[in-house]
């Protein structure tokens, strides 16, 4: 909370949202996601993983920001810089704060204004519909209109503050994976190593771990979503390992592989390809290029070395959720400025349904890029 | 997937929800939160994580449910009872699947029909607003109605081998909360103390820890939603520690406290009270009561033993997410079948800002409850 950036932080913020909100013809902006509220106030708690409680926060186009919240939340929110926070008992099946929503917006939005609300590409509204709807009824003739780009364009510059967090949990995950040799060799079970390397991140000072993933196979690995099976790790597997750890509610989100015992040469060559690929990306990426563009240089390089790069997206936003916008995909026109935290997660296809997935996380600055991972050696490591 | 529960398990599903949905008059229902669609399938993936792209099941009133998801999700779905499965390339800037899903609900809904989506308390719309808003436009003028009901009176009753799950996850959060003394201790850190109980619980067999929340301070504690403080436990301290472990897909949800050191005599009786408090509700607890009954049996208790109760929900449902409906509050009448897992949680105000929380899980039986956790002893655990 107060601990987690200064005051001015959050200031910054308010007054970065609140131009756009100007700039866009908006009287205010009602958020609710997790990520959004605690971009605005530092709110981090792992309460949300409860479906049960909507929390909303209104910023005005000028003016103070307004919580409306569970009366459970008062206590942390009162630690934030926001002084109006206005609390209602929680959940409650007849209202569930949708009264005390209205009157906040009523006082900062004029009866014929315009409340922006996310209702783009990779955004969710987190609160009942039919309270949404109720909301919408109530406030007309007060339109609510779509304000992705709001809060997308702010939350996507990350300040030097928070770029401290981002190199701090992806050195956090960096020291877990420099430990894999302690929890994986032939005969342990995946979804033993799974367990296992959440402890790895966890010692090493991860608050908690919102996400693994990873596969392992003969020469390559198939899916990369399913949960790991007690399946015991063979002798010529490639065992990879993709996290998202949180340090204060800041993500990474990279990967890694492993030969377990020696490699196939298709395996081994298809890390050096993919590996080569990032740094060649890496000595060529600029500010205010395309996410398209990324994509099709991580193809471009991948091919050139006799790889067949797998469809699909290859990398993405990162932040404070495990995955942000833009995606790096075919179609993604996304322009990329310097600040923005990406993953680079370019994979090649090896045939059989074998593939390989290599992630970096990056950061784009002013005159190219920079890694926040310690990357990946362009040889596989042997465990 | 198909090792978590046999086939029969999730026709048994199917059925149960075409019932309702028959019943209400509606010719589908369209889900897109994970918990519905891990509920109806198997599919279990923490790729959830990620906000970039919505998933979506529709399942028809007579007919086979259709799976309308993102192309790397599958391999994973076609390990599910669901043979019709129709993927697109997501995430996709102009049509992220909307197209695809519009035709699924054409295919299975007439043009006069009513489409079920849950818009009620504790649901969210896991899909951006705006295409959700195309979505209605296109397929005009079938309507989409709420079918909260659906979802929850079709999932809040527990079949057996749900609570089996259930009962596992349970066991090895107590096996962890067994180990408590060997990570807390005078002058541990409390930020400390999460971290080492999230590897318990690994070490223990939970699959991933999506909650631990807790508090500690002198006599009792305050806030319980906040991260933890790098602030040494003390002599006199209560520590409690909330956590919400998950094994194939099944959340436990309850606390444990302990004192460390010698506790206050306050602190020790106001244990006592809430232990008794829920081993004299769980004497009376039948099926179809309702959840504000609950409530009040165990302000009633708590105040009959001289304790104040703490305002707010006692307690909650609890499955495949970390609360579900109802909510033991004052306002719910939500009935309480019997295979309905609740957490009872009461809570009392010691004072100063102190307050004392216990949780037990239990499920209701054909002619009581049960716990489904090892419950707390009466005498708080000296640590």
């Amino acid at each position: 909370m107060s601990d987690l950036f200064p005051p001015a932080e959050y200031h910054r913020r308010h007054s970065a949202i609140q131009a756009r909100l100007q700039a866009a013809g908006l009287n205010a902006i009602l958020l609710t996601q997790a990520a959004d509220i605690f971009y605005v106030t530092g709110f981090l708690t792992r309460f949300w993983e409860s479906p049960a409680r909507p929390w909303f926060v209104v910023i005005p186009a000028t003016g103070n920001p307004i919580a409306v919240i569970p009366e459970i939340g008062a206590y942390l929110m009162g630690k934030s810089v926001l002084t109006d926070i206005r609390t209602w008992p929680a959940p409650h099946p007849e209202d569930d704060g949708v009264s005390l929503l209205a009157e906040a917006l009523c006082d900062t939005v004029p009866v014929n204004g315009k409340i922006g609300v996310a209702m783009g590409l990779e955004t969710q509204l987190r609160m009942p519909l039919g309270d949404f709807f109720a909301l919408q009824t109530r406030l007309a003739p007060r339109a609510f209109v779509d304000a992705t780009d709001v809060m997308h364009r702010t939350r996507e510059v990350k300040s030097a503050l928070e770029l401290e967090k981002l190199r701090q949990i992806c050195t956090i995950a960096d020291r877990a994976f420099a430990r894999m040799g302690e929890i994986a060799r032939v005969g342990t079970n995946l979804d033993m190593v799974f367990r296992a390397f959440q402890i790895l991140l966890l010692e090493e000072g991860a608050d908690w771990v919102s996400y693994v993933a990873g596969g392992a196979g003969q020469g390559g690995y198939g899916d990369v979503i399913s949960p790991a099976a007690p399946i015991p790790l063979r002798n010529g597997d490639i065992l990879m390992l993709d996290t998202g750890a949180v340090k204060d509610g800041y993500f990474c989100d990279f990967d890694r592989n492993f030969a377990i015992g020696t490699p196939s040469p298709e395996a081994a060559r298809g890390h050096q390809i993919l590996q080569d690929a990032i740094y060649a990306v890496m000595e060529v990426i600029r500010p205010n290029i395309r996410a398209l563009d990324v994509h099709a240089m991580l193809c471009r390089e991948i091919t050139a070395r006799g790889g067949a790069p797998c469809a699909g997206r290859l990398g993405h936003g990162l932040g404070v959720t495990l995955t942000e916008w833009p995606s790096l995909t075919l179609h993604d026109q996304t322009v990329l400025p310097a600040g923005m935290v990406l993953t680079l997660e370019p994979s090649v296809d090896l045939g059989q349904g074998r593939i390989l997935v290599a992630e970096e996380n990056i950061v784009i600055t002013e005159h190219g890029a920079e890694f926040l991972t310690n990357p990946a050696p362009r040889d596989i490591p042997v465990i």
